[in-house]
């Protein structure tokens, strides 16, 4: 890696910022959308189902570079105007994909990020471009690109001094038929270890099958992915292209519930909680049903403290202090009220004594019957 | 895969039992130790890594596959007999890797699971010997085998009325050279769908490098994975193989701590809390940020909700009635005091109150403003 | 393959002429050069060299397509000139190979044929330009690009009414690291059943050393390739790019000698003899070793016929004046005097016949002494 | 390669003799027949079949290596059976594969040689069995593996002191879908280069499909490989297995036929002329079509010549002397009567006088009319 001054590895990380969103930084973010704009219901349907799962960013192509001169080439124009209304409207951000100089300069003014799509990866006239407009770039991995020359592409566009450059893992080719490509993750951690900058996501074009989508978001979340990029369609089953991995606005909504509590075990947030009553409370239950399973593996793992400490040392009050000073300062990093801390540690403690010394009835009863 | 009839989809899925171990239910199973067993000492200090950490399974090669002829081959029979005395001593339990049917005989009657390995999946006499040995099997993927031909290597074990089978992803060969392998995690949710067998994921192998190991594990288990085949070394500089791609003891500890979380947010509980005071206390606090993470996240899906209600609903018993109802099912599952949980969610609800309140005379403030 | 009205198969399989050239005829063409155009005078030695080994048309790049944005990226305009004015002193044709819109116009009037690189197989918007401006283009086969996805690419340049299109199999990503790619030969088999167009070999990028250049070019022409595309360099250590894979002149000039007879054993002749009191007569030498080993070969299989007839009956007029009447019509067709093939098969007719009586005599004694 | 102090590269190319026959040598071996021995009359039919065109081994698997364990498994002993018998009744030498200890035990005294398959390649058990067993053994390439594994596998058996190993490449797992696997006709140079072993193809297995196996057998023919192990049934269409890929007697002929001239211009005989009068006299046409070929070439190249030269030299003796010379070294080798030599030089030319007189003519005619 020692050519890529630009895209190697330095200490800190670089967080690409896009108005109010960050990408790289604590919050894990959402993007979504359907693969082709077709109209401009289908995107009005599709923001608001982005917003509702609680996305920050809505794509969709308008050109569209397909296998075959045959297929739905996108609208260019007209989908634009259709996508970045209904993004408006719903106040997201917008990624689209550029092909060539014209559609770059097509775009250049109305999204607010641009997309390098895996077939064009190398083509670097389109990132030397990309790099010159000075716009926040996503850049997919080609299909068969090593991770090494996924970074030289990147480093096409830093060297035209725009540093905001955010990769987007999609899948590579292998032999492998019962998905479309083999999604990569093992990529992120490469990134992270030979470069800085920001890795993303798209697990739909890899999986080709949208019921694989969830559990390769999970994975990819899970993996240190900084972002998803998901395609959604308000009506998959209509759709002019990718049809078979576009989630629905629901399962959208079900999976990003969902990622709420992989994310927070990874100490992120995801970004923006969503909006709509029942998506809302989607989310709580998502995260209550995590706070329990924490408990209660906590209360597990207090028991076999327990069994370690001589019998009259049950309740350390010193380790509890501690416990508390350092969960309120994690907590005043994530804007929750120390005071609720104290409260719910309290409970936590007692209770975890009762358990303790309930097991130790339990087990010298045990040894009393010679079990 | 309709000539699969043993190894292809069926509603419920298949719990492979060994003693007191689940592969398969709420448990996510940790496995590890070194790739080959060297001396009596490094599975003594093996096996006490494994347990500190929380493991369940001791792994050692005896019988290795070695791409030279002239590379270490393994102890055999000596190696056997450390292998299972350092597992005896801290209660662990064994699987090691079969090459032959001399090497299945031998090892028979003293490990727990025999393993396939990559090299002979497709091995298919030794696979009908394996069906026939009625020992639970873990199957390894071979290195470019389908997920199609993975399972209908299980097939022949299964055929031989052997139901014991683990499958274990393991990275498949592709052009990418900055990992050993490419680690498939599709294949888990491809699994999933089209077969009942428990899958599990040997991370090691398929990074080659030890820092690339926490992510594709922790991804693993988001992807749904029923357990972890992790290598790890009491010293991996001195290792005879696969030394660079071993964890030391203290970064399994290390992970298998990050682990809970993760496993928590999908409903599992890591199996066998570890021992050491150290280990387990190191856990506790990776819980315990793992709830403060949620309940912050919880606090803030909490003030989406009240804009989305009429400022005099902002509290909601029904609605908090509901929550402790089910959280105190979910608990009950768990073996986790309902009290507990009411304790707790008095004092969440209470917080979430004061926050919505809070956040409605800010964001009154703001509109008076202008802003 | 339905979705490919123009690529797709037609029994009478495509010529591409370019001035006197036709691509997909009886000859096969032989295609050279070095990787990047560099200076005037490598090019005066490389259109030599090219010309002495009996090639047709002279490569070199001017637009460079390279990983690293700080490699050599092409001398652009005035490697142009040197590409074009090299050729024409040497009376050969030229290709070189288009980037983007920009390198497209400045090659178009300058240069006989393009060539779109693996790199940007799918780059679609340059297909489109590629096919209206008409040119003769050479489409390389994408890297990690499907048959049917490169024959999909050739459609585009197709249906802007471009019917010249020669497609070019450069190797694709796999695992093996003994050479750069996997030259995949089978694709020329494939491409004949499901395409009409003519398909030609890059052996270089492929092996990516110069040492396994020949038996691949060889390979490629008894495949059924319709031309080679090679890479030769006069000074192949003093290369900016591609040395290692490179022939040098005199390398390139035995591999040339050494493909006739082969390509004359797939009924196909290599397009110009090449120049050169010494190149011309290391072809003739080659081929007069060819002509032994058939004539010897031919011995061999005689007698065994000899074998199968009865002993009255080892001359066989009738199947003597068919032989030299077939003959003559093949001879014919390839402007050999038919009088030349009746004074050779004269004497073959009768040394055979010489032949067969001695091996008769030589197992009759065998026999006779019981052996 | 260091590690490979049997395997790796001697100068002196090793070769395998199994009774008459020899492998790495001058003569380029055939072996066929079917995939599995299905009945004794089949075997019958494939041995006439093998000896007609040309082949010295019959080949036919006994014990069958199956994906699913529902498919056909081999006739086992009585299959040997009928393998043996029709071979011996042909004179054919045999090949079968063995997969465990118990096979190669069975087979060991039946069979000249023995076949590990791809699926077993490391399968070192095996690997040493076969090593100790001293029979020639066709060890074939993984479907996964590396060249250097691959011979590192070879190492296996030479270490237990059996030389008589021969590689067989027959395709490597990609992405490509039109062919079974992707015949990787590269590694035949790689393995000239790095060892000394010899090394046959298998197309069948690689190609998938019957109508692509005659280009890549002439390829590898010309890649330089030392034989053909080709599948070829006497029924395709109701074959047990493989039908779709293996060839009809008729076109194993056929194609014997037309690889006699491609042998022959790599300096290879191909070992055994056939039987039976109509194949044998395909073959005499194959190769009279290919001396005809060569001498409308060499005509041609004649031409070039004599422009080169001064007007008053047309005939240079001393040069015509040289090649008789020559060419009488090259017969002799190769048992060609000198005398047949010189007559058809002769003839040679007087016409190669003729037709550069001519030529000049023509050109000084087109000069003088100013073309």
């Amino acid at each position: 890696m020692q050519n890529l001054p630009l895209a190697g590895y330095k200490p800190e990380r670089t967080e690409v910022s896009v108005k109010d969103m960050t990408v790289g930084g604590r919050e894990m973010i959402l993007m979504a959308g359907p693969c082709a704009v077709e109209s401009e219901f289908q995107m009005q349907e599709a923001a608001a189902a982005v917003k509702t799962a609680g996305g920050t960013v809505l794509r969709g192509g308008v050109y569209k570079p397909r296998t075959s001169p045959y297929a739905f080439q996108g609208l260019g124009r007209e989908g634009l105007r259709y996508l970045t209304a209904a993004a408006k409207e719903r106040d997201l951000l917008t990624v689209t994909e550029v092909i060539d100089p014209a559609s770059l300069e097509e775009v250049h003014d109305q999204v607010d990020m641009i997309q390098i799509g895996a077939r064009n990866m190398q083509n670097f006239q389109l990132l030397k471009l990309a790099g010159q407009s000075g716009k926040p770039v996503i850049l997919k991995r080609g299909l068969s690109a090593t991770i090494e020359e996924w970074l030289s592409a990147a480093e096409y566009i830093l060297a035209e001094h725009n540093p905001n450059v955010i990769l987007c893992e999609r899948g590579i080719r292998t032999f492998e038929t019962s998905t479309r490509n083999t999604l990569d993750l093992s990529a992120i951690a490469v990134i992270r270890k030979i470069s800085h900058l920001p890795v993303i996501v798209d697990p739909s074009h890899a999986a080709g099958h949208r019921e694989y989508v969830p559990a390769l978001s999970k994975a990819a979340v899970a993996a240190g992915a900084d972002g998803l990029l998901i395609e959604m369609h308000p009506h998959p089953e209509e759709a002019k292209s990718d049809g078979a991995q576009s989630l629905t606005p629901s399962e959208l909504q079900q999976l990003a519930s969902e990622l709420v509590t992989i994310a927070a075990s990874m100490g992120r947030s995801m970004n923006g909680a969503g909006s709509g009553l029942d998506s809302l409370r989607q989310k709580i239950d998502s995260i209550d049903s995590g706070i329990i399973e924490l408990i209660a593996e906590r209360m597990n793992v207090v028991k076999y403290i327990a069994r370690e400490k001589s019998p009259d040392r049950i309740r350390d009050h010193n380790r509890e202090q501690e416990i508390i000073k350092r969960l309120g300062r994690v907590a005043a990093e994530l804007n929750c009220p120390a005071e609720l801390v104290r409260e719910i540690y309290a409970s936590i403690f007692d209770h975890a004594i009762k358990a303790q010394l309930q097991d130790k009835a339990h087990r010298l009863d045990s040894a009393a019957y010679g079990r």
